[in-house]
């Protein structure tokens, strides 16, 4: 069983609520979307990602025999019955992956018999969440550092394998350069870069003598970790060993910065490697990085060609959840309204309208119904998936990434910034207010 | 290829390293130590655990023809068929999952050739990194309701699949009840909890029709979510419900509450199930729940009897990541130590020695070298794997969660509070102290 695709995934009340929809024959279409409800603190919009796991996932949902085994000593026997046959052949409507969005808009739209939209809820969430989390952090450094090369450093300290996998494909996605962890680079064709442990220098009783042995087993490859000991130090040796390594035509190709005063240490460094002839080596950074310090960094001219990022964006420290939900807003052809206090949602199957300016920038959303509720803009949820099948091929996260990449031109320079921009303007329409009004009444009634 | 098991589950630098330290014939013995290099903000100590799954993935790692063909197209012919034969022939000392512990302790301490030692980095961060982190998290939950039944909720807002699997096992383990989810149930023999969504009671054009409906599917186990529109409504419904079910000798359980002041309402619901005769009802709440709103709803004495603990504990939200490391202490017999700014290491290897009071309360401790360094206390690192081979055979996770339960009788009762407490005394002895010294001067002496 591999877990990472297991049914199981799922909360426990996914199987109570679907005997009951069985024992009831509640198996009308239930329409169900996924939103955010608000915006992290600082973030001025969010990058959507993941939905080609969600896709993956709902297309290869079945149910093993050692699973229908161990649910059969929970389950009637006309649950399981239900879930031997069990495919997914409901509709998907989704923004396309790095499409940028704004609370209240639906990122993901599933239309399915009941027990099928319900029973997939936990497993969707989880993993739209959590890329879509990685490449929205992720994409700050891309737009405040385009120019630079920037690295995902963080599985070590992922929340587990599937974070560090999947934070190295959101962050490819919009917009990183690569990442350092292997089997990412093999499952999802991402660029892996990597250099050298401390341990590395450590195990050798010379810094110059690990330099050595590292780049005559790398001889078209090496970046050496100078900070072990002494970084201007170890800058030193690499000039000496640079012109050493020159007869057997074994090139130096940068150095690692990993501690201390960064912006500081690379102007040391940049002069010392400069000085020694060594104008082409480059300077990479790491070390508990951020968006934030590497706002610093580049605020202060830093001579620092690429930054290795990593538990801040594999983690999400400033953020390391989204306030996200997963709502019924149709059943059996009635639109659905949820009136908890603070968690009322707006009921019906809706579209998201996107407006741009002249010069090309987005300029403000309206979510309306998305039948008799015409809008003027550009509609962004698209159909991915009908009856359980997909509409079109898997894109190429290459692809993807581009598209992400020219996204970010149509944002506003405000937006782009670290600074927190003025409210984007993501309208309701009157429709749909009108609606939501409705349903209130006829509850309200209900209650009476 | 099972990606939560494969050994490409690495940074890149572990296989270029790897590569040089045989070109080198580094293959000697190398000690490395994981520890933690401080406190994140308000916490008083950490819950170690994750080495379950740690020697689960040394015992397991191995590469499959898939992942050799991948890195054979990156590394030359001996990389690949030293990796062709490759199994971990390590030793493992390590704390015991559920032990209290504290920065600069080494939790988890491999003694390997070089190169395995090396490879195996990531991933054993990876894992033990984030089920302390969780388990650290859970603890303060427990210590502050030890009487409250405790459910992790969070698996939809975890980082992956793993990441929700991991945080149901970590947070049993520090002593909550059970999980909603029902794969982390089958995997690690979890209690399993779950109630409705508020899709359920939406999917129903009437509330008391969804909780009768429900209730007749689980007369047994019955939990009703009443706050979709109207919480006090929906308990005065519930009264209604029990009284026509009782007929049929279905029994309602519980209720959950999932929004608004839920102090307010708790008082409120229990008022109205008391005056219909539910005084055995139980209050279940859920919604946004960390310790702090835990604790301000015990202080308040709000009638709860349980709380669904989600996102907050499953990316442990107030600190998302340990500042921790695996670092070389050791290689071909001579102890190493790195002397990065701010990240010196201690070198050696070293053991961990505790001291109780009189009341049995932990009192301090002393980090010191293993061996010729001898100091008062309880040793706290065992071995747990020699030459690859298991040493003990695996515990039940529901013996690991009684001995973390046992553990948590030894903390001061400062220490056990949400407050900070003073800094907890950890020693490094004089020999230790003296070693780093000695190191540092001879280091000076070779950048002369």
């Amino acid at each position: 069983m591999n877990p990472l695709s297991s049914p199981l995934l799922a909360d426990l009340y996914q199987f109570t609520m679907l005997q009951t929809y069985l024992e009831q024959d509640m198996q009308q279409t239930a329409v169900f979307e996924l939103f955010m409800r608000k915006l992290p603190p600082g973030r001025n919009f969010l990058v959507a990602a993941g939905l080609e796991q969600a896709l993956e996932f709902l297309e290869n949902l079945t149910f093993s025999t050692e699973e229908l085994e161990w649910l059969a000593s929970r389950f009637p026997p006309h649950v399981i019955h239900y879930l031997e046959q069990f495919r997914f052949q409901g509709d998907v409507h989704a923004l396309p992956e790095g499409t940028i969005f704004f609370p209240n808009e639906p990122v993901l739209r599933i239309t399915a018999p009941m027990p099928q939209a319900q029973l997939v809820e936990s497993r969707i969430i989880n993993l739209l969440h959590f890329e879509t989390l990685i490449a929205s952090k992720a994409a700050r450094s891309v737009l405040i550092a385009p120019d630079k090369q920037l690295v995902d450093f963080g599985m070590r300290r992922a929340h587990g394998a599937e974070a560090g996998l999947l934070a190295a494909r959101a962050s490819y996605l919009a917009g990183f350069s690569g990442t350092a962890t292997v089997l990412a680079g093999t499952l999802y064709d991402i660029p892996i870069f990597g250099t050298m442990a401390h341990a590395f220098i450590q195990a050798h009783d010379d810094e110059s003598q690990a330099f050595e042995h590292f780049a005559r087993s790398h001889p078209d490859n090496t970046t050496l970790l100078i900070d072990t000991y002494d970084t201007e130090a170890g800058a030193h040796k690499v000039v000496a060993l640079a012109n050493k390594l020159k007869i057997d035509n074994i090139i130096i190709k940068g150095v690692r910065l990993d501690s201390g005063d960064l912006a500081q240490h690379a102007r040391n460094v940049r002069r010392i490697l400069d000085d020694g002839g060594l104008c082409d080596v480059t300077i990479f950074a790491s070390g508990n990085l951020d968006e934030y310090k590497l706002q610093t960094l580049l605020t202060a001219r830093a001579p620092i060609d690429g930054f290795g990022i990593g538990t801040a964006l594999d983690v999400s420290n400033d953020a390391p959840a989204l306030d996200c939900a997963y709502k019924l807003q149709e059943f059996a052809g009635k639109p659905r309204r949820k009136r908890s206090e603070g968690k009322a949602t707006w009921p019906g199957r809706k579209q998201v309208y996107r407006m741009f300016s002249r010069d090309g920038c987005i300029c403000g959303d309206t979510v309306a119904l998305e039948d008799g509720d015409p809008q003027q803009g550009t509609p962004l949820l698209q159909p991915f998936m009908h009856a359980g099948k997909r509409l079109r091929p898997k894109p190429s996260l290459h692809a993807l990434r581009q598209q992400t990449l020219m996204h970010y031109q149509s944002l506003p320079t405000t937006m782009m910034t670290m600074d927190c921009a003025d409210n984007y303007p993501v309208a309701i329409s009157t429709t749909l207010q009108a609606l939501a009004a409705q349903l209130d009444r006829e509850q309200l009634k209900r209650d009476q």
